[in-house]
């Protein structure tokens, strides 16, 4: 099953072509539905791929992702336990996984379900055997996993490099329904009193924990269990565990796919995953729209209370994990303010701040955010060619 | 219109992500069309695009490009004579060019019009603004002059990396007609008097000068001056000129948009484009249908003809760059055979050789036919990962 024992210590220089192909093919196999493809369809082997698009359109997204950059080679060997495909992947599952996760992620931030995926690689041909199955087997790990049942890998391309670098491009179906976008689709009415509702920014998904993961995975081993023994020992009991699912949450994050449709259905007016993290993406949210956004602090401190005795161990603050980390892939959504009851947050949403008039516009409960969102050049987001360069989150 | 003084001298790491992206979408803007998507799509700006895809189906491709690999920063600076957009665009133009044409290349290769491009780039901050911005420019300049009058650059993705790579995806609109794949639609029916047709194989396009031009490129200016004016009068008169064609060849590849339509239309029962070299992907074309293909050698000395006085003044031989070279992008049908009427070639296609039986069917007439492509493992293609490593042409 896992053919971790034919490939094992092999490199692709003495596969060949045909015998990557071969490998990539046969995991992708097992992406659901693959032998049941739409009539008029064509799958991977031609000059390109046909994918249906019942809607008469299609959503369409691609992400480029580098070695030592977005992704490390020296990533946790193994799949996680219970994946379909365990074995020794050499850090490839995670990497494919998280590819997969991020494309996945985007065609949901448009209310619409993943229909296909496209897999550009450049690899030096000493690149491990081991490492590019389990790039593969994390592929089709993200589809199946995170539910994305109707979604197909359709083809790719193979090159040489130096390094690795794949892109992977994902497509989805609307079902019928507009895309959601980052532009509101309206502003909400007045009440009949005349009052302006206001919009509140509601995530689905978690917010701070892929960060907090990068941080563990970056703590050497001995240093990691050196910090985390010598916590006090009321936090110590939990703090293995939430170790763990930290760096689990940076190696496979899990997108909340059907989030989008659902947020769709619930009246959603704008909508965007959070990748940069919440700070910097809400802004763009804002920027978008003319507007300024808030984070609520009182959910940044609630929501940071689970990964404060882990922070406390790592000299770091949970709080900024939660409001500026990236790569958790929530989704972020405007919504007509709801009230104190909150009638207007779709299923599985959380209300997290809201979008106000620039400054000088705002009204006077403004004052309860402290964390107002600059609408450009926020110093706690990722911007990958700020002079001076500075790297991503993962190869700090 | 260049942007060229605005943006000399500069690299991308002073720029930010935004400036890059501003600069990107201002070359994208100049595609046929921006300003008038369909109702119901998305262009560039949010997490994903939407296309339309009124045949309800779509096309998709990707390819990846890696500096060094498919690509040189030393390649030529200006665009070419007649472009809109002409200036220093330190090499970028050309790249951008080929790597739109051999997408646009593979959309057509499947009978379908091309639809939307995305563009997902690495680079170092120490990235020129020049060269990015006559990649951007380049793209359009694709787009527009290969007549993908349709076809929209709807999304990207930007990342940082030590080297430039490039992934670049297309989709396609097949327009309710089916997709012509590489294996047989049909196997053409026997005539009354029970003779098989056969099988002809018919290109659109030229072959053998983008392998030309990669010589005329990798020979330096001054060597390949010194050979052009050593050749013998009667040759060197024309010789000047093969040889900024072929250079044009390898950097801005031309292929026939449009033919795939054509070929389609006119019943051709299988089709690819010829990115790899004539014998190479005849093979591929062969192997799909359990077959054999055999080159026409008298077809392969006619088309040298042109070749044949640069390939003496390099060293070279002009029948190997016309059955071995890659990256013209010609279209390969297969055709049931016309016989000497050539019936069937749909317009602007040539019979260029045809497909027989594998070893020990063929029929008697087979002996015309002396250069008959393997089923795999041809030593003429390009194998990126054949070991041990064999470059790319282009990193020769």
């Amino acid at each position: 099953m896992t053919g971790g024992e034919t490939v094992h210590g092999r490199t692709v220089g003495g596969l060949g072509e045909a015998g990557i192909l071969g490998i990539l093919n046969r995991r992708f196999a097992a992406v659901p539905a693959a032998e049941d493809w739409p009539e008029g369809t064509v799958g991977p082997g031609d000059d390109a791929a046909v994918v249906a698009a019942p809607d008469g359109r299609f959503v369409i997204t691609t992400d480029a992702m580098a070695q030592d950059r977005d992704f490390r080679m020296s990533w946790p060997a193994t799949a996680p336990r219970g994946a379909a495909a365990g074995g020794d992947f050499a850090g490839g599952y995670s990497t494919g996984w998280k590819a997969a996760a991020q494309n996945l992620s985007d065609v949901n931030a448009m209310g619409a379900e993943p229909s296909g995926l496209l897999l550009a690689l450049t690899m030096p041909a000493t690149t491990s055997v081991a490492w590019i199955d389990g790039l593969a087997a994390g592929i089709s790990g993200a589809v199946i996993h995170l539910g994305a049942s109707r979604c197909r890998v359709v083809g790719g391309d193979l090159g040489s490099d130096d390094r690795i670098t794949l892109a992977i491009t994902a497509t989805g179906d609307l079902q019928g329904r507009p895309a959601i976008r980052r532009t509101l689709s309206a502003r909400p009415r007045r009440t009949p009193g005349g009052a302006d509702p206001g919009l509140d920014l509601v995530l689905c998904g978690r917010a701070g924990w892929a960060a907090a993961g990068l941080e563990v995975l970056d703590t050497g081993r001995q240093s990691l269990m050196r910090r985390l023994t010598s916590a006090p020992r009321a936090a110590g009991a939990g703090l293995h565990r939430t170790a763990a699912l930290a760096a689990a949450a940076q190696l496979r994050p899990r997108p909340p796919l059907g989030a989008g449709r659902r947020a769709a259905e619930a009246g959603a007016l704008a909508m965007m995953d959070v990748s940069d993290g919440l700070l910097k993406d809400a802004g763009r949210l804002a920027t978008a729209n003319g507007l300024r956004a808030e984070l609520d602090p009182d959910w940044v401190r609630t929501e940071a209370r689970a990964l404060a005795p882990l922070a406390r161990s790592l000299d770091r603050d949970a709080e900024d994990w939660v409001s500026a980390g990236g790569e958790d892939y929530g989704l972020l959504a405007v919504v007509p303010a709801g009230g104190p009851t909150g009638a207007q947050i779709p299923p599985g949403f959380r209300r997290v701040g809201r979008l106000v008039g620039r400054a000088g516009e705002t009204d006077e409960s403004s004052s309860e955010a402290v964390e107002a969102v600059e609408a450009s050049g926020d110093p706690d987001g990722w911007d990958h060619f700020a002079a001076p360069l500075r790297s991503r989150p993962q190869s700090g």
